[in-house]
Parts: C-alpha cells; structure tokens; sequence
C-alpha cells in the first residue's frame, strides 16, 4: 500500500540514508541520495521523457526540493553511465550547485561536458574508471566495470562506518561483449566475501525470463539483411549504442558500403566514440549525407536517429516524406536496430507504417532479431544476486511491475522477504545495524520542463491541458455596467477544439443573454458571480446538448460606473 | 507511394468493384463494399477506437460518403462476427437504411440486435450458417466455418458473374479449438479448385512468423495459476472471448471457486453466449458480486472487463482504488488473459504499475502464456494460401507494415507479384476479366464520434485540440470605441493550460496596451485587425520569453460609437 508523506525521524548515528528522488516506480529520471553522518553523496541525476499525462512537457526533472536546503552538504555526484535518465538533470543540478564535483568514467564525462556546454556550465569533472577508489567526505567509492547498451558503464560500491552498498546502475551480463569489457562478476563476489549490506538493482527487465541474447549476435543478423540488399539502406539506432553502430559499420565495410550519420546527437556521439577510441572507423568510410545521396544505392548506409519515432528525428520526417536530403523510395530498406521503449510504440509503428507506404522494405525487432536489451533479464539477475550474496536488497529502476518482479528473485536466491525494501520515489530507507527498512516519506513530485522554465507548469496547468485537449473551450465574453450588471451589448460566443460546425455554437448567445436577464433581475452585479451563472449554464446545456466536457470559460468585464 | 483522389472510370459491364471504406492501412472500422452490375454488397461495418491524434473522440466510423448516393443499391450488410471492429458502426448505416439485411451467424447477430436495442433500433435480421448459401441482388454468398477469438466467425465467398471472391474476415487456423469449429480449409480447398479470382485476407499477425498456439494450451496455464493461488483471484478479458472465459469457469469449478462476472459488457454477453449455449456454466457457480465479496478469498475468481486498460473499465477502477465494490488488498491475484493492442500499452501497464502498488501479483502475457492471439501467423496464413490458391490477392485488415508482409507471404506461395493488390482505403480495385488492378481512389475520411454527435468534430477542431492539450491559450479580451479604435479599458489577460505561476502573463497588460496605443495612432479601428496585431505580439513575445506555443486568442469588442 502507497505509503502516506511522513518525514522520518533523525537518522540514527552510525545509520546510513537512502531515498530515490526519481527512477523508483518509473523508468527514467534516476537520482538517488545517500546520507551518512551529515553529508550527502548522490549517485546519478537523469530525465524523464513525458508520456500522454504530461502533454506539452518536454522533459520531467527529479523533484531537488528534498536536498535543496542541504546543497552545501553534498560531497559528490556520481554518474554511472552517459543514458540521458542517467546523466540529463545534471546541468539544472549545477545550477544550484555549479562546484559540485562530478564523478564518473571517461565517454560519460565527455557526453556530460558537451552537454553542460549547451547550458554554457564548466563542471568539475573528475575521471574514474573500474578499480578505481575514490573518497568524498564520509563515503568511499569503489568503482566496477559493467556492461549496458552504451560504453564505459560503472557500478559503485559505497563504503561507509554504516556498512558496504553496491548499486548496480544499469546492467546486464552479456558474457561474450564486443569491447571484452564483461560486468565485474568476479569483483561483486569480492564484495560479497567481504559483505554487501545492501544491493541497489536494475530492475528494468526483471519480469523478462531467461538472459539477454548476445549484443554479438546482433551483427550476423545485420550482415544478412544488409547483405542482400541491392538498394540504399538506412538504420536508426540509439545515438548512444556506440556497439550497435560498430556492428553496422563492420557490415557496411564487409559489403563495401560507405556510411553516412544523419541527426545531430548521432553525428556528435560517434565523434566523441571514435575519439575516444571506442568506435573504430576506418579511413575513408564517413561520407556526409550529401555525398553519400551521390553514391549508387548498393554503396550507402545511413545511420540514423529516430529509432523511438520521434517526431522531430530524421526518421520520422522521412516517414512523412518531409526530410530536407533523404526522400524514401520504393524498396529502400530501413531497420531499427533499436529497442521499443514502452509508451513509444504508437509513434514507432506510426514511423514504420509510413515508411512501408512509401514502398519501404522495413526490418525491425518485431520481425527479425536485429536488438538485444542492455538490462539484465531475470536469469541474469540470479547470477547477480547469487554473487553477491547482500543482507538487504532494494530494487531500483523500473515501475511498480517491475519493482515486485526483481523483489521475487531476490527471495528466490536465499533473501529473506522483509530484508526486501520495495520503496518508489520519495521513501526513506535507513541502512541501521545492517538491517535496511523504511523510515518515513518525503514529498517528491514532478518537475516540468516546458520550453525555456523549470517548474511553473505543475498539476493545476497540466488538467487544465488535458481538458482542452479532450473537449477545447467555449468562451463567452459579456461586457456588463458596472454597477447594474446590465449587459451593454450582445454576449461574444466562440469555441476552439469544439467543432467544426459554425452553427455549432449558435444557441449559447441567447442563453446566456436569458441568464444575464435572470442576474440583472436579482440584482447581481458582481462580476465573479455573473460569470458563474454564465458558466454554469453554458456547461450544463452542453452536456445535455452534445454530451461533451469543454472548458467553459466566461469573461464578464464592467464598464461604466460612476 | 500514395494514390492522389482520382475518382475511377465506370466499372466495366461483368466486372467487380472493392472499395475498403475502413480497415486498410489501419486496424480497426473494417467494411468493404463489393459492386457489380450496379448493385452493391457491404461486408462487415466496424468501428476504430481513437488513439492519440484524435484527442476527445469516442470513435471512428467508417467514411459512408462513398455509398451515400448509392444507399438503395445495397443489397446487404453481411458480418463476418461480433466484434466492435466489425460490427460497432451498424447502427450508424441502419440510420441510413434501417430496412438493410444484416446477414450473420447467430452469435453475431444477438451482439448486433443488442448493440441495435441500445439505438433503439429493429434491423431485418437474417441468420446463416457455415455451409449456407444466400442470393442478395447479383451476389451469391457462401458461409464458411471460421476460427477466430469470438464464436462462430464466417469466411465469406461471394460469387458474381465477375468472379469468385472470398473474404477471409479476421481468422486463424487452431488446429484443436475448444469446441472443435476449425477454420473450414477443407471448403476453402473446394473454392480453390473451383478457381478464386479474388482473395481478401487478413494481415494483423502477417509479420509474426510461425503459427500461433493453441487456445487450449491457455487452460493448463491457468489452473497452475490459478490452482496455487490461496488468495482472491481477478482475471480480466475481452467480454466477448467466450473460450478464453469457459476456460476459466472450468479452472473455477476445479478448484472449487464460485465465478463473478464483473462490468457491463461481461455480464451481457456471457448471458447471451449461455443462453445460446455456447459458454457451458454448472448450475450455482455464477454468484453476483456482493455475494463474492461474502465468499473465502480462495473461493472466488472475479472475471472482469478492463484488460486493455480503459480507464473506465471495471479493472482501472481497481487499479487505482477506486471501485465501489471490490478493493485491490496485498496478494490478490490478477491475470490479464488478454492480448496487448498496440496503442494500449501506456494504459495497461499503468493498471499493472496500479494493482503492484497496491500489492497484487498481476500475471499477463509478459510474464506467462496466458494470452494467444485471434489471428493467424505468417506460418497460417501460408496454409491458407496454398489451400486457395487465388489468382489475385488483396491483404485487408491491417496497418501497412502488416499489408506489405501478407503481400510478401502471398508472392512466397506462388501468387505473382503484380497480382498482389496493395491498396488502403478509399483505393478502388476493379476485377475485370480475372485481373485485378487499382482503378482510381475515392476519398475516404475519419469521420469522428464525440458524444452524441456525429461528423461535426473534424480535422480543424481536432488539430486546435492537439494545439490546446500542448500548450493551452492565453486569452486577451480588449474592449475599444468602435469609431476611433481607442481602448476604453485595460485589456484582460488570463491563461488556461499555460502555466502555474499566477504572475506568468503580467507582461502581457503593458505589452497589449502599448500595441493598442500604436493600432489607434495608426488609426485602425477594425477589430479584426485589431484583433490579428494583439495575437502577434503576444505570440511573439510566449514564444520569445517561455519558447511556447500556446493558441493566443484575442477578442475585441467594439463599444459605444454613433
């Protein structure tokens, strides 16, 4: 049962503090706050991409409120890895905090820095990689490679006087990797000899059985597609999965293609890879897409973004025919090498169906096995909870379903049920004497970013968006004597998102002028109080009329008067 | 790529005309309208549930316009079985024609005749069966026995002097159903030697390979599920899946639980599928709720609509504590016996997330085989090819990625490639001497239902919703001379779905205020003018300050004057 906002009491000396300010009951937005002996380190600060409940919202942050009092407290901000639910907060976190130190491996930092440019930050970046140790104020960390869908992934082992965390961040354990780079099993078994207090997971594919097919298995797969094809190809993918785009890129090279990137996050993250020696491209094979429409059909493949049907991405501005360089023709063969992030299948199938009626050849994970997940499927987790063996377990990242689902593997691997902490975002989780249990909840909301401002679009404007955006509006404007409440003139009747007909609104005004006939009789010149009448008779002659909930929204403006 | 509107030339005389006014290129409002020798014959007349682009709509119907002209050449309606996908649109052609035949099996028509109740209606009725034969004008039709998840589905072969057509309607090849009624490939195999000109097949599960499994593997799944259960238990499903629900009634019965049917449509169309002896339930199983709520919890199973996640459905009450009877407590039971839509996953997951939180153990088609598909797979369909071997093909029933790979699976099986119809609706397809081709493409519309009205919600209003959902409007209400154009008051700003911050518009008094000053020393006294100068400047001034594109709606009113 939801627990209800209950601040927790001082923690215990010697006790150690958990609370997730995002990524707990949700996927994205990930944040998690350690406190120990007065000072706070927090592990990750990404977004969250709104669904259809948030419309009009371009990202939603972490709520800061619970830390925002105790910014001077914090030692550090560890990053995990370069995902955006990982790493994008970050610069509105600077923000309020511009000299916080920020941890983490190489390519994460360098996505981090070009990010804090857009946001004109200088962050303070402090490289680490796996086996490396690290102290900030009362926590040390210990740092342990991890394979994920993107490189230079990082579990974080936390020691303090309170005991031994390891969080995972986000993993799998793909045993065969194309970088060799495997998770550091070996060294949570080190740190489970040694005695993990508690174990913070990835709970992302905890429903899913089995493990996660090879990332390696991906690259036949795309040889054979891309193989027989005589025509121009065109793969999307995260611009993130340096992996993914190194397999592309060996069967573009294996069948003489040339290949060109196409969408800004693309093109900057293979430079940062490739400079970073991450992704490996031989000399001569980068065309721009100029050139590359230049090339014979058989001698290009595009590497695009888009791969989640974004409206905005390359992609989908081919899928509507409205790409400015790319005009999709009959028998070009696109493949998504990419996940379907759940919430996004109607735009991707939206993309996919418009690229099939331009005549489209598409391949996608429905149809072939051109993606394998970056998180651990249950199979996998057992390895991991089996190695190392912790006393208390707190599953992180993931919705309620998944949540429960990683806390059944738990038990199943020897943890005892109530040494199993299911929190969401905002519980309070107190690691004391070894034993870990929920000690309050603080309030931790939503925080919008609409456009240029952070925050002023909250619940109130958000129902009133989902209002409008279900029934539109009908507005009437009376003009009124002030002291009378006498109409001076005809009430203005108009509707947006109501109807197409013209006619459709043509009973309100002498509604209304019966209403305000009624108001003046009884005498009522308070502007407040006509306009509830007016609201209050338009919005039940609708329902019974049309059977419909607009926004009613009436403006009753005096003039005259002494 | 796609067909501009070109309105066909007339059908050559012993030809036959196919228009799909719904249910090409999109999965949903399914009905096909046959002509020849000026008479036409209508299949199927369904209904699409809007999705994200069609914000405050109740439903899609099919676009009539084409037949509008034409009513009285209708010979008939025929149906090919009960679900909303093919039948919810009914009533609104009987508007048209209330005196058209309906022709269907029995337990279509009773959900049709209920559906038509509702509308108070009385439509002629005509029941056939598998291995009937009918006249209706120029078209002979012929039943045929077909698998499906609802009961007594029928294929349709229609014979005219232009040809042999069958129309698979929706179809899949079990090989075992649960009352022994298999798709009649036998019969299709006859058609096949007689020789089919035209094949309508349907594409929903063309890009899944393989055959889709047994229905009767679901009831082992459930009684291990179900059978270990010590707590209440809630299976939600289509109301119309009729053996999916007689498998749970027996898991029931086997385990000693009393069965309560939950929501409206479950209610009703379990009673009509009893009384037509289709559903088999043991005397004193069935309890109504209150009397469940009376019972052990692990004498009970609730079976209840809601499994694709509407939020007024029975289940999303549960999931989020709202129903009025039963409350969701830790370790309830629920299975969702039911498929995912796409478009719907959003909505399911967040029950799923609903019900975990509240501390059931929710089990569906991610985490057991508790769901087969209603439709069959690339490996069906291939047997279904090669029974009928048509002369000419057209896939029906499907978005175009799933159009594209029946295309593929009929070329696979010998059907030359240029006897593969690609078309969506609205497309025309003449059959004339055996061949069929594209002869032009009628315009065929959304048309949108939205309370009680019909067609008078389009794309205008539809694209101000989508506008308004995102952003809201700032409204401005300027009253002037009507002479002089001069502004007799300060102007009044409020803002809806903008934002939370009451102090967010205070810029826009002075900024109005001073384009007024501006239009009046300008002389403009024309409040469309007037009108049009305030949406600009304070357009430019969102877009400027807040990088927003709220609707800004002006209104001015001229007042006094000669």
């Amino acid at each position: 049962m939801p627990l209800p906002i209950n601040p927790p009491p001082p923690l215990p000396e010697g006790g150690l503090r958990v609370v997730a300010l995002g990524g707990i009951g949700e996927i994205g937005r990930n944040m998690t706050v350690f406190e120990h002996a007065g000072k706070l380190l927090v592990v990750d600060c990404g977004v969250f991409f709104p669904e259809d409940d948030a419309p009009g919202v371009d990202l939603i942050l972490p709520d800061f409120r619970a830390i925002e009092d105790r910014l001077d407290d914090i030692e550090a901000l560890v990053l995990t890895h370069g995902h955006e639910d990982h790493i994008g907060a970050v610069p509105f976190l600077l923000k309020l905090r511009p000299d916080l130190p920020v941890i983490g491996s190489r390519f994460t930092l360098a996505l981090v820095a070009a990010k804090c440019r857009e946001h004109r930050q200088s962050p303070v970046l402090v490289e680490v990689a796996e086996g490396r140790r690290t102290q900030h104020g009362p926590f040390e960390c210990e740092f342990f490679a991890v394979n994920h869908s993107i490189p230079d992934a990082l579990a974080v082992g936390i020691r303090t006087a309170a005991g031994l965390v390891l969080h995972t961040g986000d993993i799998k354990l793909d045993q065969l990797p194309l970088d060799g780079r495997r998770t550091d099993l070996a060294g949570f078994s080190r740190l489970g000899d040694e005695g993990v207090d508690l174990l913070l997971v990835d709970s992302t594919n905890a429903e899913v059985p089995g493990v996660v097919p090879l990332e390696r298995d991906i690259g036949p797969v795309l040889d054979r597609v891309i193989g027989k094809a005589q025509q121009r190809v065109i793969v999307a993918c995260f611009a993130s999965h340096v992996h993914r785009v190194q397999q592309v890129l060996d069967v573009a090279v294996a069948h003489g293609r040339r290949v060109a990137f196409v969408g800004r996050s693309m093109v900057r993250n293979m430079g940062i890879a490739a400079e970073l020696g991450l992704l490996t491209v031989p000399d001569g094979l980068l065309v721009d897409i100029d050139e590359a429409l230049a090339l014979p059909d058989h001698g290009v493949v595009f590497v695009s973004t888009g791969s989640q049907g974004e409206p905005l991405s390359a992609l989908s501005r081919m899928a509507r025919g409205e790409h400015r360089q790319i005009r999709i023709r009959s028998d070009d063969l696109v493949v998504l090498a990419s996940s379907l992030i759940p919430g996004n299948e109607t735009a991707v199938y939206g993309v996919v169906n418009g690229l099939s009626r331009l005549g489209a050849h598409v391949v996608h994970q429905g149809n072939a096995k051109v993606h394998v997940s970056g998180h651990a499927s249950a199979g996998e987790l057992l390895f991991l909870y089996n190695a190392v063996r912790p006393s208390n377990v707190m599953p992180v990242h993931g919705e309620w379903r998944h949540i429960r689902a990683n806390a059944d593997l738990a038990t199943a691997t020897g943890v005892p049920e109530e040494r199993v902490v299911l929190a969401e975002d905002g519980v309070v989780v107190d690691l004391v004497d070894g034993l870990a249990s929920i000690s309050g909840r603080v309030e931790v909301g939503h925080v919008y970013v609409d456009g240029l401002s952070v925050g002023d679009v909250g619940e109130s404007t958000l129902s009133d968006r989902l209002i409008l955006g279900e029934g539109g509006f009908i507005a009437i404007t009376v003009v009124v004597e002030s002291t009378t409440g006498r109409a001076v003139a005809p009430p203005t009747v108009s509707g947006r998102g109501f109807s197409d007909d013209p006619k459709a609104l043509d009973d309100v005004v002498p509604l209304v002028e019966m209403e305000l006939s009624r108001t003046e009789a009884e005498g009522i010149s308070d502007t407040h109080r006509i306009a509830q009448a007016v609201r209050r008779v338009v919005g039940r002659w609708v329902a019974e009329t049309y059977r419909r909930r607009p926004m009613i929204v009436p403006t009753v403006l005096p003039v005259g008067g002494p």
